[in-house]
C-alpha cells in the first residue's frame, strides 16, 4: 500500500503542474503555486492560508493598499473633471482590470494585441490598444477583435497604416474605432503633432472602414521626473503641441471625444492640458521603488500618493557569512531594474537581485538580521516587468490569502 | 452564414489560447504562438513555415548552431578527461536537456526544485539540484522526487540542513543522494572549504537517510572574466581550496565520485583542477552578448568557441523619425541586461531594450536601414533570463521552423 498505490504514471500526471505536493502525504505546512491554484474556486480561496505559508518566491498584492490606490486615483481624476483608462500592461491581470472598471474607469488600455485578446476574453469589453498594429497579420487579429467587441479601439500613426486598417476593416465587414497616436517629442511612437496629426485624423475620419474617436499622446518621458513642479512643467510643455492639435481637430469638426495620455506620475497634472479626457495610469495600483523615489505634490522626498501594494516573498537560503544573507529571489523573480527592491518594514540593509537565481541582502546598520529559512517581503523595483515573470499573484488582506489571481496576459508580448 | 455560424461563446473558447487567428478566415500569412502550437504534434512541425512568418516578438534557436555547440563542448571536455552536466536553468526546456543527454552529458543540473520536477517529469532522470533546499516544504518536495527518481541529487551546505535532509529522507522511506556545496569565495551559497566542508561531508556520510556522492563548487564570479588567461588564473586560484577539500575527503575515505562546478567561461579550464569531474555549462548552447564579449583562448576579442544560436525576432513599428526606428521587443521581450542585444548580420547600429514594451534601434553608420513592418533578428543579451520570458522557442534550420519547443520550466523560480 502507501507508496505502491500511486503508480508512476499517475505521479507523472499529478505533477503535470509541478504539483508533486498534492498527493504526497503532507507532514509539513506550505503551499506551492499548484497547491494554491487547486485550492481556489473562481480565484477565491477555499482554505485559510497565511501568506507566510506560501512557497517562495511568491508575488503578493495587499488588498487594503490596492483598494486605497483605486479610490485615491478615481477621486482625484473625477475631482479634476477627467476620467481614468488604466493600462493593463502593468498588471496583465483580468481580476484587477475588473476592479478598475468597477471603481469607475471608462475602459482599460493594452500595449499589445495579445494582451487585448486576454482582457476582452475575460469580459473587459472597453479596451484601447495604445500601439499601432503594423503587420497584416496583427491588423487582421485586431479586426477580429473589433468584430466581436465594438468597444475595442485601435491606434494609428501613419497615413499608410490608417489605409491598411480601413482596408482590413472593410474586408472583415466592420467599422473600426481609431485614435491618432501623437508623439510628445520622444520620437518613439506616434505622428508629429500639428498639421501631420491633423491630416492623419482627417484621413481616418474620411476612410470608409474607420470611425475617428480622437487621439492619444503618452508622455512616458515625464512620468519619472523627480519633483512635482519639475514634472508638472515638463509634461505640460511636452503636451502643449498635442493640445493644440486637439484644438485644430475640433475646429476642423473632427471627433475629439478621446484625448488620452499621462500616467501615474502625472495623474494629478494632466487635467490642466486643454481637451485632455482620460489618464492611462498603470503603476498606481501597485507602486514600486522607481515611483517612490520621484517625490509627490505633498511629500517632496517620497511619492506617497499611492501605497506600495505589490511585494515578493523570498526565503533566506544561506546565512553563514558575515554581514549578508542569500535569498531565493534573484533576477528571474525580481528583474534587475533599479532602484533595487526594498525590504518592507526594515532599515539599514540593501537588497540586490543582480544574480539570476539568488538575491543578496547586505547589512549596513540593520533593524534586524535573518537566519536560514526566514522569509522576508520585498517592495518591487519596477512593477510592470516583475508581474510579467509570474503566472499568478496572491491577493492578501491582513496577511491572509483571499484569492489567487491569474496573470492571464503574462508573457503576451506579441 | 459566415460570421453567424461562429457563436460568440465558441469564439471565446477558440481564443482561449490567444488563438483568434485559428478560426478567422485567413487572408494574410503569419503565425501566432497559439497557431504554431496547434500545428505541431509532439513538438514537430506539420507544416512548412519560415521563421520570418512568425508573429513577433518570437524566440528562435538555430539548430545548426545548437548542434555545433553541443559537439564542441562534448568533444572538448571528453578530450580533457572530464564530463559535462549542463545546467537546465539556462534553457528550462526538456527538449534541449534531452539533446544534451544524447550528446553525452552525464546528467543535468537545476537551480530550483520546481525546475527539477519539470525535467524529471519529462524523462530527464539524472538531475543534480545545485541549490540546497532549506524549508521543510521544499525538502519534502525534494524527497518526493528522490522516491520516484533515484538519480536525483540534493545539495547541502550546513550540518543542520544535512540533518533535516536525513530526517525527511527517513520519513519518506528513501535514501537521498547528496553532494556538499562548497563556497568558492563569493559567500553566496556553500560552506567554507577545508575542515568545515570535510566535517559536513563526514556528517552526510554518517547520516542514516543520506548517501554522500561528493561535492560541488560553482565559481560564478569567474565565468565572465575578460581574457582567457585572466579567467584561467582566477578560477584555478579560487577552486584550489575546493580541490584541497576534495583531496581531504578522499584521504578520509569519503566518496568523491562527483566534483562538479564551472561553466561556459571555464569549460576548457576546469579539468586542470585536481579531482574535478564535470562542468555545469549552461550558456554554451545559446551564447549571448555577455559571453561574446569575454574573449576566448583562440580569439582574444570575441569568445568564438560557441556560436550564437538564440535570437529574438522583432518587427519595426515606427520609422518616421530621423536616425532611429522603434520595434516591438522591449524589456519584456529582451530583459534590460547589458551588453544590449546585437542586431544579427548588421553593423553601425545599436539596439536598446530599456523600455518595457518597445525596442529602440539607433543608426550610427548603418549597414542598412529599416521601414515599418520590417523584421530583424537580435542576438540576446543574457540568455538565461531572456528564455524565462517565453513559453516556447522555435527550433529552426535554414530559417524553416522544424519544431516548437515548450519552455516547460519557464517561471519555475520556486
Amino acid at each position: 500500500m502507501g507508496k505502491r498505490t500511486v503508480s508512476r504514471r499517475r505521479f507523472l500526471q499529478a505533477t503535470g503542474g509541478g504539483a508533486a505536493a498534492l498527493w504526497v502525504p503532507r507532514r509539513v505546512k506550505g503551499y506551492s503555486a499548484a497547491d494554491m491554484e487547486a485550492m481556489t474556486g473562481e480565484g477565491r480561496m477555499e482554505a485559510d492560508v497565511s501568506k507566510w505559508e506560501l512557497d517562495t518566491p511568491a508575488l503578493c498584492v495587499d488588498l487594503d493598499a490596492l483598494d486605497a490606490n483605486l479610490a485615491t486615483l478615481q477621486e482625484t481624476v473625477a475631482g479634476n473633471g477627467i476620467a481614468s483608462r488604466p493600462h493593463a500592461k502593468t498588471h496583465k491581470c483580468p481580476a484587477i482590470a475588473r476592479l478598475q472598471m468597477e471603481s469607475g474607469s471608462v475602459g482599460i488600455c493594452t500595449a499589445k494585441v495579445s494582451e487585448a485578446e486576454v482582457m476582452l476574453e475575460h469580459g473587459i469589453e472597453r479596451v484601447l490598444m495604445t500601439t499601432a498594429n503594423v503587420t497584416p497579420f496583427k491588423i487582421e487579429r485586431a479586426m477580429a477583435l473589433t468584430r466581436w467587441y465594438p468597444g475595442f479601439v485601435h491606434a494609428t500613426d501613419t497615413p499608410r497604416n490608417a489605409r491598411d486598417l480601413s482596408d482590413a476593416a472593410q474586408a472583415a465587414g466592420v467599422t473600426a474605432s481609431v485614435v491618432v497616436d501623437v508623439d510628445p517629442g520622444g520620437h518613439r511612437t506616434g505622428i508629429t503633432p500639428g498639421r501631420p496629426a491633423l491630416e492623419l485624423a482627417q484621413l481616418v475620419d474620411g476612410l470608409p472602414g474607420l470611425r475617428l474617436l480622437g487621439m492619444l499622446c503618452y508622455d512616458g518621458g515625464s512620468q519619472h521626473v523627480h519633483g512635482f513642479q519639475e514634472r508638472r512643467a515638463q509634461t505640460l510643455g511636452r503636451l502643449a503641441p498635442a493640445a493644440e492639435t486637439c484644438q485644430m481637430m475640433r475646429r476642423a469638426g473632427l471627433n475629439t471625444e478621446i484625448f488620452s495620455g499621462g500616467g501615474t506620475g502625472t495623474y494629478n497634472i494632466d487635467h490642466e492640458t486643454p481637451g485632455f479626457t482620460d489618464v492611462q495610469v498603470g503603476s498606481y495600483v501597485f507602486m514600486d521603488a522607481q515611483y517612490l523615489a520621484i517625490g509627490g505634490a505633498t511629500d517632496g522626498d517620497v511619492y506617497s500618493d499611492f501605497e506600495p501594494s505589490l511585494t515578493i516573498l523570498t526565503t533566506v537560503l544561506n546565512s553563514q557569512y558575515e554581514g549578508r544573507v542569500t535569498t531565493d529571489a534573484g533576477a528571474k523573480a525580481c528583474t534587475i531594474n533599479q532602484p533595487w527592491p526594498i525590504v518592507k518594514g526594515e532599515s539599514g540593509m540593501s537588497y540586490r537581485s543582480g544574480s539570476d537565481e539568488f538575491g543578496t541582502l547586505r547589512y549596513e546598520n540593520p533593524s534586524r538580521t535573518h537566519q536560514v529559512g526566514d522569509k522576508l517581503e520585498l517592495i518591487v523595483s519596477h512593477c510592470d516587468p516583475v508581474v510579467n515573470l509570474y503566472d499568478q499573484m496572491y491577493a492578501t488582506r491582513d496577511d491572509r490569502v483571499e484569492a489567487v489571481w491569474r496573470i492571464a496576459a503574462r508573457g503576451r508580448s506579441a
